[in-house]
């Protein structure tokens, strides 16, 4: 077989040894490289470029940072974002270094598109449900060899590939904008407590920093605005990823399913997510119906679901999105949280649309009386107390 | 109108102020007064019982605090019960002492059942959802007259009862085993911050306590040990209340949705309740099928719901138990809770029924190879791969 | 008290009754009636307007039907609309109903708002929700005096409104252009068969009729023609009633949950409703995903408990309807329904939006074996077999 | 590789070429087969027990009708079981027939378990979930291989299975007690018409034949009577397919979604249990609460999801059951059911536990007035009009 595959490259071991691989093992004439940036650490993203000059025949690198935000991260936002209580970074990324991967493909008109996930996790799906969905070949060589880290150092060493110190990585790491992710070796035993260094983005929250808060203001339920001033989004979340994880906030520890069925012990990092969607659910509370609230819990659920799968070009992905949308018309105020030693919690909040007023006891009270919850009284429960007296 | 009637009794000024307008503004012959223990403070049992003693024309006092922890908190853990995030100390407390009361207004063969609450909260419609499934007259004086609190502390005086030393009550209270209610006055403004006078059982989190471990064993999704000492239901939350208290852990602070559709500012503590229901769902995650995951959500919401409106006779919440239980079987291990200023988070969980192994990777082995996820990759999102080609 | 009062006015006894009452019980001077045509008999229209010139200060009688197809009886086709197994004729013509009445008090400057629904059933709930959104005053003549149709035929003769010629009216009847509802008299006994002279708009349906086919097109949704006809909705609707009633169908027998708590006996007609639902959710089950079928179903849910509840002034209303709307834009094509001695069903149904190929067993062929399907298989049920398997 | 497999048999000619097939392409030295007997018609059985007896090592027939109802058809009629409104019959009998495959396995210590499905369909799945909570090894000849049918019918030939006279195969069937399913041909047309050779079990509906009831009583969610004559499980459904398929009762024409994610077109015929769901469906609208019926349709939803997946040994399951078995004790009482050329309808019901009262009307009347419901009343839709006023 021969022609051209563009490979979602990250710059790590696996897609940098996935480049000869595609070209020894499944004929691959060029081997082209696309790296997006969706918030990763600079020097992953510099270091893969390197490598990937020297290894790929052609190489892109695309700054997807804006688009992260605004189709994949506020819509998380809008949605309540949450998969058995994690926020969804690494899946929401997925589907957007799919689809660059495939612009590039397209433009060039490649015959294949690669990824680097073995056949154990949800990426290889991810990847996958965007991939499919065009005519090109999917190729997965590191499901398809099932290689192992010491056949790939030593491959990546006779292929001049620079390899990392250890041949153990005692962690497997993935970061964006949204979250940082970390699993693997001991922490796959449940009982385990994780230790401080997993962590990068929080400090200890024990460490005495006094509280501190931030006013975050909402529009259409997204955050624009924090203390008063207005900003964009990515320097709204990278301001409180450095702001909350100061204050040790936003860690997750907990078991996961994953799509194929295995559950998973997995640790994050999302200091700025976990500021915002608290925020967020705190205004929704005043400003939406509880029939609202009520239904929203399940669309929610139903949204971060397709999201964990990244299935998010299923119809129902889109009719999903009408609903919230619709329903944030009304989700704008101040949300005013308080960062203190791991915790962010809303002290106060205040919006315009509030379903709530100060005088709302008094609302209506030319023609609410408290007699007239008698007549509500009477009616509830009624079934069961007819079957309650029979 | 003459008669016996059985009133719901608190010991406070609202509930002693209906024994006299039970008798001169509604006829009664007879007030019997039940004060029920769902362990309140023990200062406030004290001092209703002796206002009791003195205006009711019979008292009792019934320590159900067993009951409470069997018949409701532990379905409560069991069902995850939150109501919109708060863990519902007052909606379920409210049908035991209802039933209490019915208890003895049966055994007396009195006329009429009688309680304290006003016309605009919830507790009204808890307590007659249980009153109004007998053939008794429902008498509920609060709502009938809309008397101002400068009024009752009047009338009380009149009457002999002894008063608050201020006629302003800055906050409305209440309290059982399983949290404590705070509400009204400056807090019935949405952005108000709670200042730290409002709480009585959760220390300042930040005051730099040395964070503590503690090792929550379950059996069937209830509590049944700490670090590894078994213990009583009772004792085993006064425990943790105390404890988890020390660490300022278990407050709520939102704008919560009552039955009769007006939003309220609200805050609760509930030290014990956040510890256990923190751990409770952890083990969960590590035990119970996905699938079993999905669907509880739904079921525990469900239950939640009827147990705030204190539907806990409609036929719905049996058929929800019995789901419950079912799923509970093999909710049993340990969950290690970190306490830390303000936090309670698991940091570790273990359990002889996990749907886990640390060799699952390494499970099916013989017969699942990473190949395998590729057919199962085909098929991921099929149909909107089908509709994207289109 | 004095003022102008505007009645939602249906023709019948009891809204007549109401007139003179609103003066001499109310003290209003000025009683102007609202008849909204939602397609009721044209008879009893005409019967209504005679009535209302003799009584009324003014009388407005208002063509709705148009309004009624286009924003209600549409939007319940796109959302399956059914409560309970009931298309919701009645529930979704009052908020129009009592909009048109707010209308036509809003402009006259009127003081109050009228309605002649008892305190037992639905629909005082369902103007209320409309009428209390105003700041106008509501009265309920019907409710408030408790009076019996003894009492109303009584005080009809003496005021001038010709009567009814039997006191005893065998069943209460509802019409518009949707559905007919029949209820109480002996119906009230869940175990009385209906009988045939119940139905005025369906005939009996096993009389022998010959089958009949019929193609409706939908384009998002909604229904344009009938076998390749093009015609409005009225048109359509009024088409298909008397079609499919002339074959008996669209019959439904039913016990009922008020939303006040009671069960009721119902019974319905609604012929072009059942063709027009039964060929909508064929059509859907072509064309949308099976992950849009599966949480549909309870967005449409959502949305008859809102619509049979009258709340369509729920925010929550309109976020289910953008859903609805976003989901419908797929759902054009063609089915083709049998109306056969009572039965309406699809023997055909094709697509332009599809999710559905002929050739689609061979669809994917290039990169989709049958052994693919293994490796799903393997995955299948994973978490319960390693249940089993310990 | 060598040794024992029990193979899944059905008589029919897949399952019978997979015996010759899996000795000479698996090299099994014996191939044991065991038919299990879920209600296929009896010819069916005679031959495939002919057939299993000239070709295989060793044959069991199990006559399983009884636990088939029992355990798996009184569930379903419990929890409605319905999927995409299709009653659930081949997809309830897998399980059974894949135990009873196993059982045989373990007995005779077997090395394989094989079943014939191909890889296209939901069967496959079914067994498998069974299958492979064994330790034993899976074989799926037919899915392996990718056999036509022409090739089939020379195998069987040359290894002196009889064959049927023609090559094509119009229509693929599958029969139990529960219904009867037809697929396949023309009708993966969807806008063909079924023909009316197609039906087995149901006559023409339009043949003139005089509508009939029949009284079905049921007991704790399960029918036990008709007619007031009490049988047994098998013969009262027997019965039933006898009669209501004389009057054409119990058709399905339908888009299916398949687990893999293809819509296919099938068409079904259930007479029994057309009429002993609606009648179930009708008797719970008479006896559970509003809230029992509204969060029962979400169980029998998942329930009825699992039991199309065959995953009967999720936990879930469980659950799912003890919820439906408690709501189930007061579904007591006789539903009648017409009858009608195609249909079958209540035309009554009555029960010991209806939450339904003739008098229900006067119910509570000492306490509760017509206008205790305007107190409900102004607080129906309460923050939608808090809304509106702003």
């Amino acid at each position: 077989m021969s022609g051209v595959i563009v490979l979602a490259y990250s710059g790590g071991l696996d897609t940098s040894v996935c480049i000869p691989l595609l070209r020894e093992r499944y004929g691959f004439e060029r081997v082209i490289t696309v790296l997006t940036d969706v918030g990763q650490p600079k020097e992953d993203i510099e270091r893969g470029n390197k490598r990937a000059e020297k290894l790929s025949d052609e190489h892109y690198v695309i700054d997807a940072k804006e688009e992260f935000v605004t189709d994949y991260i506020f819509p998380a936002i809008k949605a309540n974002g949450s998969y058995e209580g994690y926020v969804l970074g690494t899946a929401i990324a997925r589907p957007l270094i799919a689809r660059k991967t495939v612009e590039v493909a397209e433009r060039l008109g490649a015959d294949a598109l690669g990824h680097g996930c073995t056949g154990r996790g949800n990426d290889q799906l991810r990847f996958e449900a965007i991939f499919r969905a065009t005519e090109l070949r999917v190729v997965a060589p590191m499901r398809d060899l099932e290689l192992s880290r010491e056949w790939e150092i030593d491959y990546a060493r006779d292929h001049g590939i620079d390899v990392p110190v250890t041949r153990e990585r005692p962690w497997s790491i993935d970061e964006n904008l949204w979250s940082r992710s970390i699993e693997g070796g001991l922490l796959e035993d449940p009982f385990f407590e994780p230790p401080e260094e997993i962590y990068a983005w929080t400090k200890p929250p024990e460490r005495g920093l006094a509280p501190q808060k931030v006013d975050i203001e909402f529009s259409a339920g997204v955050p624009i605005a924090l203390d008063g001033e207005r900003m964009g989004g990515v320097e709204l979340i990278e301001n409180l990823n450095r702001t909350a994880g100061e204050h040790g906030v936003g860690r997750t520890d907990m078991i996961e399913d994953r799509v194929l069925g295995l559950k998973a012990r997995e640790n994050y990092e999302h200091p700025a997510a976990t500021v915002l969607l608290t925020a967020h659910r705190d205004l929704e509370r005043l400003v939406l119906s509880r029939a609202e609230l009520r239904f929203k819990a399940s669309v929610d659920d139903a949204w971060s679901e397709l999201a964990y799968m990244g299935l998010v070009n299923d119809p129902l992905y889109s009719d999903l999105s009408a609903f919230v949308d619709q329903s944030q018309k009304r989700v704008n105020g101040v949300v005013r949280m308080k960062l203190s030693c791991g915790r962010a919690f809303s002290v106060g909040r205040r919006s315009p649309d509030a379903i709530y007023d100060q005088e709302m006891v008094s609302f209506d009270s030319k023609t609410l009386s408290q007699r007239d919850s008698e007549g509500f009284a009477k009616y509830h429960g009624f079934q069961a107390r007819f079957l309650a007296k029979r």
